[in-house]
């Protein structure tokens, strides 16, 4: 699963304390960066092994040969060393057993598939520290964080399991990972096609990169999601911007929204104002991602549709600024509070230094250079342009280094992908990172499964009895192109022999 | 073209003074690094203007944002910004422009395809040093030699020559090369398929590695090369090394070999003779690679056939150890002599420190790893096993890196590379290098071109009336294969608009 990460904007501007500068729909995006609670939270722990590989930190040089340890689960019960399968999860941005515990897809299908699961940490996250506690010390510390890397470790990963698992040398793999481990999974078969023989790539947003798609894209996709959640529910959130303004512009007007929205420290100042709309601005967007049809627990514990329940607070524009607000402030209950048991909301929460966060921040900032622009119009946010020289300047403060925005395509192909086999671009269509997938077939064999009642990768997430049809379909097809792959490598492997 | 530099296997003993660890056999293939001389003794010097580009000098991490300049040559006499096509040379360890000079076959097909022909320099060699003179100081001045770093610097290029001359944007690209050049070509196809259509990987031996060819077969194809040039040769061949061995073991057969060889320096002692030796099996090999069908001065000037002409002086082996010796004289001045200038035989001239050599050490020492060995039954030199401890110590010694040998079929594929498309690989049948190449047809699209009566990539030498009708049909073969591509390209194109 994953990529509640992926987004991060600007990380970077806000934790250098320019906040200022930035659009606070923007920054929304790196609260996405909550760090994955790998606690009893998780929706059913599963049985798997835990193991440790010894990788290189540089796998492109050769001036050091210092190496960590990676580290990676594996579940083999439904495994057969006879004909069966490997699902290797590509993992991304956060600690490997919330991933592997949020991945029921592999785990539904593991038994039809005959299918060993292997979960791969993505170094510099989790347990996979190449230096400990220093790996994030600075930018040279910082150096060996790459997809490029990430890769090879995978790559090195499966030849040991290859070497070292009898049953697996002669069994086909299959890549699987979601939102930026879905890149990763896409990314991986494309640049090791004799590792993998095809890959589900889950809700990846390969294309939201330079010069491929409107940068407003993202953000009128979350708008769209409210504009058919309930009547009138982006008109209101559109409004609440000035109205909040119109509040924060007093100090009476600070202390009621203070109280009002049961905020934990009050707000004092106009920046303090801007940090409330970022805040907001966040919680809105990651409601778009979890807009799953049934109650879940990913990111906070959330009712059914939960964008639907916000909306029903936010039917009518038509209210002064208090009333909008205090509209507002139900419809943040939904997402904050749908326990009952907040004490009070916490705008700064989102702003956490966990780990998950600072790798991606760094990575958003160097090779993931996703543009984001809002325009007020098409979105329900406030108009934000794309600035890479701000945002460029801002990397620098932080992390010292520069983002190289056309790196990524030129590595990766862009939208020119065609000559490659056997991916699975899966994408959901209430999924703001949608707009930056691919959503049409590109040959045979590259795959477009669109999934019109899902959020971000319903379709790796359990069975569940709420599942709309469209998921299940999707899953379906998933399985079938597996099943084809896995027939295919087993029909080469008897002409070889 | 290249390769000549390709063999290389210990440099790094031989320049650190552990020559005695190694088989003189096995050392021989560093001879072939001899620098390539960009002087008037190219076979015709071609018209073409020089250019260079900022890349960065790590294209896998962002701690330093270091750049160098890349020299690359473009010549589009024949070039069509309508309905053209561009050859991309993907350049290999040497001076670009003795490459660009040697490289007949792209000069001779551009007019047909419309072609611009682009020669890319390899970064570490010629004059694209990422750190000027300092580039070999150490292995941290030399940490980004590798081929991953080389392929990324041609992907930087076709994306600045795609945006920078109008008409190169949508035109399809072909990635020509060969030796370690055919590699990267090759390589290049794999790893950025979206950036040219189809490579001519000539006499690329990408199967040279750990695990994936028996390590004897390239030298009992050169000793092949001689059973079939003459009777008796490679036994008289195989008979010389213990007859040097007799004579080298008192002063006085240490005399009269230095004089009946001409050396231009005495043998002094039983090291020296290992060096003889080594320079001896040096020079089968070369003439080997450099076994054409006319007359040629590629590494030396040579009549045509050149191991024809060396064997006419080895056909009797029942001789005594004097009279062998004068005619292994007269073998060796069929390589160092076709001229009759040479005023003595200098044993230490293969021991070149040239940009080249260095470059290509390093590289055998942390990717290129090439297991070789010999047994003296199969092949006609002296036997040596393959010994990895030893090698990677020697490496140790030399650049402080150890070799990685399971790196390349990692990241490569090694014989697992049918998912691919569109590569030509053509080997000759008299290149000892035809051992580690790809000799049958894996898929339509990944087609085996062999050339019976050709050395080391005969086909990209400029056409010669004394061209064997084998490297003919190989030719007009490979230009069919690249007019599809092309055709394919534009036809895809037309598809699009």
């Amino acid at each position: 699963m994953g990529l509640w990460v992926l987004a991060v904007l600007l990380v970077a501007s806000r934790t250098s304390g320019a906040a200022a500068l930035v659009s606070p729909a923007l920054r929304a995006f790196s609260s996405l960066h909550s760090a994955p609670r790998s606690t009893a939270s998780s929706p059913g722990a599963r049985e798997f092994s835990v193991h440790y590989l010894q990788q290189k930190v540089d796998h492109f040089g050769f001036s050091t040969d210092k190496t960590f340890k990676q580290r990676y689960l594996i579940a083999d019960k439904y495994w057969k060393k006879d004909g069966g399968s490997v699902l290797f999860y590509t993992g991304n941005e956060g600690d490997i057993i919330w991933f592997c515990n949020n991945t029921g897809f592999m785990w539904d299908v593991a038994e039809e598939l005959k299918a060993m699961l292997v979960f791969a940490e993505h170094r510099y996250y989790g347990k996979s520290l190449p230096y400990g506690s220093k790996s994030f010390r600075d930018s040279k510390h910082l150096n060996f964080l790459t997809s490029e890397q990430a890769l090879a470790d995978f790559a090195e990963l499966i030849t040991n399991l290859r070497q070292t698992i009898p049953g697996v040398k002669n069994q086909p793999i299959i890549a699987v990972g979601g939102s930026y481990g879905g890149m990763l999974a896409a990314w991986f078969r494309m640049k090791y096609p004799h590792m993998v023989v095809g890959a589900l790539a889950a809700s990846a947003p390969i294309w939201q990169f330079q010069d491929m798609v409107p940068c407003g894209v993202f953000l009128s996709i979350v708008t769209r999601d409210y504009k058919k959640s309930g009547p009138n529910c982006s008109e209101s959130i559109r409004m609440s911007w000035k109205a909040i303004d119109r509040l924060g512009s007093t100090s009476i007007g600070l202390k009621w929204l203070s109280e009002t929205l049961n905020l934990c420290s009050p707000l004092n100042s106009s920046q303090d104002v801007e940090h409330l709309k970022d805040w907001i601005s966040e919680t809105w967007i990651n409601l778009a991602m979890v807009n799953y049809p049934y109650e879940s627990n990913f990111l906070q514990p959330l009712p059914a549709w939960p964008i639907k329940v916000v909306c029903q607070n936010l039917d009518n524009p038509n209210v002064n600024d208090t009333q909008l607000l205090k509209n507002i402030y139900k419809a943040l209950n939904v997402y904050y509070n749908h326990s009952g048991q907040a004490r009070c909301l916490n705008i700064s929460e989102t702003t956490t230094s966990s780990l998950g966060s600072q790798g991606w921040s760094y990575q958003a900032c160097t090779e993931m250079v996703m543009p984001f622009c809002s325009n007020g119009i098409d979105d329900m946010f406030e108009p934000h342009s794309w600035n890479l020289k701000e945002f460029s300047d801002d990397c620098f403060k932080q992390w010292h280094v520069r983002p190289r925005p056309a790196w990524i395509p030129t590595l990766y192909g862009g939208k020119n992908i065609s000559s490659h086999k056997n991916i699975i671009f899966s994408n959901g269509e209430l999924d703001p990172w949608v707009g930056g997938g691919v959503t049409k077939d590109i040959s045979d064999s590259l795959i477009a499964v669109l999934i019109p009642d899902g959020a971000h990768h319903l379709d790796l997430r359990a069975n569940n009895a709420f599942d709309p049809m469209s998921v299940l379909v999707a899953r379906s097809l998933e399985v079938k192109h597996m099943k084809q792959w896995i027939q295919e490598f087993y029909g080469s492997l008897r002409k070889k022999y």
